[in-house]
C-alpha cells in the first residue's frame, strides 16, 4: 500500500501519512477533544497492526494537532460508562467485558516496530494510558496536565496501566498516581522519568520526536530493535534463563546481513545502511514466547 | 465499634483513633523509643485488621507523637536476639519460625484501604522495613535518620523487605541500601523516592498527612481504590493477563453507584459524594488471587 | 592460595591481588583498549569463582589501568563477529550458542560477595553489561562515555543486560537506553542511578571504591551480606512466600556467632569483629532456589 493509499482506509477519527520510514498517526477528533470512541480504538488498532506489518516502517509516531484542546481528554463519558459496554459481551457476563483501552494497549504494546507518543496537549484517563504507557519513548509539552482520574470516577485503573506504570516507573510512583488520582505536570517527580524529553511549546513536541525517529530509523537495525524489544518484554524469568534467550537471538542475528553491516560501517566510521527487515530474517524461534488470544469468542476485537 | 470504644481493646503499645474516615494507629512507646516487642506487633496487627473491615474507615495512618525519640528504633535488641524466637516454634525447628515484622508487613499490605506512614522521626530496622514499605504512600520529617542496619548486625534483612523495596525503588537503589546497612535522610538519591513527601519539621508530618488522607477519602470511591491497589499488587503476569484482569474489574465496578456518581459530578463539575463501600459492592470474583496463609499451624499469628 | 600465588595461575589478561579481605581483579589489555577476547572472558570466570570460594574474601573489585584508553571499549569486532562463535556450537545449530558476555554476567551475579565494579573509564557494549550490570554496586568515572551499541551494530542486546537492566532502573529508562543504542555520561538522567557514587577524575574512581570496600569488608557478617544479596536475586514470587523466606533466613542466621557479635557490638557502641564465613555457616537450607546449569553439554563454559 502506498502512503498516499491510507485515505483508502476510509478513517474517520484518525489520520495517517509515512515519510520514508516513519509513519505518523494523528488523532483527529480536535472538536471533542480528542477524546476515545469506540470507532477511533478500532481505527487505531488497524493503524498499529498495519504498520507492524509493513517492513518499510521502522518508527510509529502517534500524535495530535498541537492546536486542539488536548493531546487526548480520556473516553468520552458525557453519555456516562455506557459507551464502555458491548452488546454482545454483556449478554455472556463480566468475564466477556474487554476493556476498550486495554485492547489497544495490548496492539501497541506488541508492535514490533519502535513507537513513539508525541504528546503535545494535556491528557486525562486512557489518554495518558493506552495512549502512552505501551510507547517505547514518550516525548511530552512541559504545560500538560496529566491525569490518572480512575479512582475519582468510581472506577479501576484501566488499559493495563497497572502492569506498565509500575514496571516503567517503579511501585513507590506508580501507586502514587493512580491511587491519588493525581493531576501531574511533566516535571513531577512522581512522573518525569516517563518521558524520555519533555518540551517547552506544544508547537515543538511533534518536530522533536520525529527528528529523533528519522535518526533511529535511519541508523538501527530493524531485527535489532525488534528482537532487543522483546528480550525487554519477555525477559527469561531467572537470570540464567535470560542468558539462554539472548544467547539464541545473537545467534540469529549475528549472520545477518545487518551485523556484517553493523561491523563494517563500525570499522569505516560511516553510518550503516542496514536493508534486513522482520520480512526477510524471519525465524522460526522467534516469538519464543507463548502468544495470548485475548478475544472472547463473540467479540469483534 | 464507635471510635471511643477502641480503648476497650486495652491496647497498651498503640493508640487508635477514628476521625470521621480516617483512622490513625499511634505508636506508644516512647519510652522506649517506639521500639519493637511482640506485643506491639500483635496490636498492629489488630488495629489493621479491624480498620480494613470497618466500612466507615478510607484511609489508615501509622504515626507517633512527633516529641518521642524516633518514630521508631526497631526491634528492641537489648536482650539479645531472644525476642524474636517463639518457645512453640523453636520445638519444631527452622520452618517454623515466622519473622514477627513481616507477619505486620504482610498485614498491612493486604489492607484493602489506603495506608499511609507519617514518619515524624528516627527510623531504623522493622521501623523503616515493617513500619514504612508496605504502606501506599510514606510522608517524613526532612531530618530523620534512616538505617537498614541488618548486614552490621549479623542477621539478614528481614519484614518482607527484600521483596518490597526493589519493586518500590528498582534494585540498583534497594541493594544499594540493604547491602550497605546505610543510615541515610531523606533527602538521599537512594531513597527520595520512596517518599510521598518530605517535611521540613517533625510537627508538620501528621497534619500534612492528615489533610492528604482527608482529601483522599472525601474524594475517592473505596471500591475503586481497593480494586486498582489489588491490581497494582497481583497484576497479570503478561500484559494480556492483566487486561482481562481489569477489564473485569471495569465490568464490576462499572455498574456501581460510585461510577454514577464519578460521572454525574464530573459532568456537573462538583465535587463526588461516593457512598459504596467494600461491603455493599463485594463481589464473589475478588479476590481473584490464590490466597496464601502464613500461620504456621502451631502459630498464633 | 596465598595473595601472590595467583600469579601461578598464569592469567594473561586480568591481574588479581587481595589486600585483606579485599579482592581487586584489573583488566590488563591496555593496548587493546582493554577489550573483551574469549580468553579475558575465561580468565574473569576462573577469578570470580576463585574468589566467591575464598572465605577470605568478603569484597570483589573489578578495576582497569586509569591510564588505559578505555576502562572496557567491548567485545573486539575489529575481526568481525567470528571470535562470539564456538566451533562445538556452531555444528548444533543455534540453540548451542552461549553468549560470551552473558556466561561471565551470570557468574558475577551468582558471586556470594560484595561486588563492585570501577569504571575509571570508557565502557561500551559488554564493557557496559556484563563488566557493569551484574554487580551490586557501580563506581564511575563522571566522564565515562557509556555506550550501548548493539542496535547500531545489526545485533540484539547481550550478556543479560535486558534482564538486569530494567530491574535496576526501571523499563522507562533501560528501554530508552537499549532501544536508542545510546552514548550517555553517568549524570544522564537516563542512567545515574546505576551508579552509586559518580567521581570527577578517573585516577580517584579506585582509591574511593576501595575504601568503600574495606569499610563493608570491616563492619559487615558475610553470612548476612550473602543471605540478604540472595533474597534480593531470588524473592519470594508473592509477600507471602517472600515472608517465609526471610523468616527461615534470619532463624538461621540469628544463632549464629556474627549475630551475637552484632548485639553485642551494637550495645557496646564499637564496631563489630565478624568472624563468621560461608564456610563456617554453611546451611543445607541455601540456596533455597532451583539452580540452573547454563552449560551447553559440549561447551566448556
Amino acid at each position: 500500500m502506498s502512503s498516499s493509499d491510507y485515505s483508502a482506509l476510509g478513517f474517520k477519527d484518525i489520520v495517517l501519512s509515512l515519510d520514508g520510514s516513519v509513519a505518523v498517526i494523528s488523532l483527529n477528533r480536535p472538536k471533542h477533544r480528542n477524546s476515545i470512541n469506540k470507532n477511533i480504538i478500532e481505527e487505531l488498532i488497524q493503524a498499529f497492526n498495519l504498520f507492524d506489518k509493513d517492513d518499510r516502517v521502522r518508527v510509529v509516531i502517534l500524535t495530535a494537532d498541537p492546536s486542539a484542546p488536548a493531546f487526548c481528554s480520556g473516553a468520552d463519558i458525557s453519555g456516562g460508562w455506557d459507551l464502555l459496554w458491548d452488546a454482545e459481551a454483556e449478554k455472556e457476563g463480566d468475564h466477556a467485558h474487554r476493556d476498550s483501552g486495554g485492547t489497544l494497549s495490548v496492539v501497541i504494546y506488541r508492535c514490533r516496530k519502535i513507537t513513539i507518543a508525541a504528546v503535545n496537549g494535556h491528557a486525562a484517563g486512557a489518554g495518558i494510558t493506552a495512549f502512552q504507557l505501551p510507547f517505547d519513548f514518550r516525548f511530552v509539552w512541559a504545560g500538560a496536565k496529566l491525569t490518572f482520574p480512575f479512582v475519582r470516577r468510581g472506577i479501576s485503573a484501566e488499559a493495563t496501566s497497572t502492569y506498565l506504570l509500575p514496571r516503567l516507573l517503579g511501585h513507590s510512583r506508580a501507586s502514587a498516581l493512580l491511587l491519588t488520582g493525581a493531576t501531574v505536570t511533566p516535571e513531577s517527580n512522581l512522573i518525569q522519568d516517563l518521558y524520555y524529553q519533555i518540551i517547552p511549546t506544544r508547537e515543538e513536541v511533534f518536530p522533536v520526536a520525529k527528528a529523533f525517529a528519522k535518526e533511529l530509523a535511519a541508523n538501527t537495525s530493524q531485527p535489532s530493535v525488534t528482537y532487543t524489544k522483546a528480550l525487554l518484554q519477555h525477559p527469561g524469568d531467572s537470570i540464567e534463563e535470560n542468558h539462554l534467550l539472548d544467547s539464541r537471538a545473537i545467534r540469529i542475528l549475528g549472520r545477518s546481513n545487518d551485523a556484517v553491516e553493523g561491523v563494517n560501517s563500525f570499522k569505516e566510521r560511516r553510518s550503516p545502511m542496514f536493508t534486513d527487515t522482520l520480512s526477510s530474517r524471519s525465524d522460526p524461534w522467534f516469538p519464543w514466547w507463548r502468544s495470548w488470544d485475548i478475544t472472547h469468542r463473540k467479540s469483534k476485537l
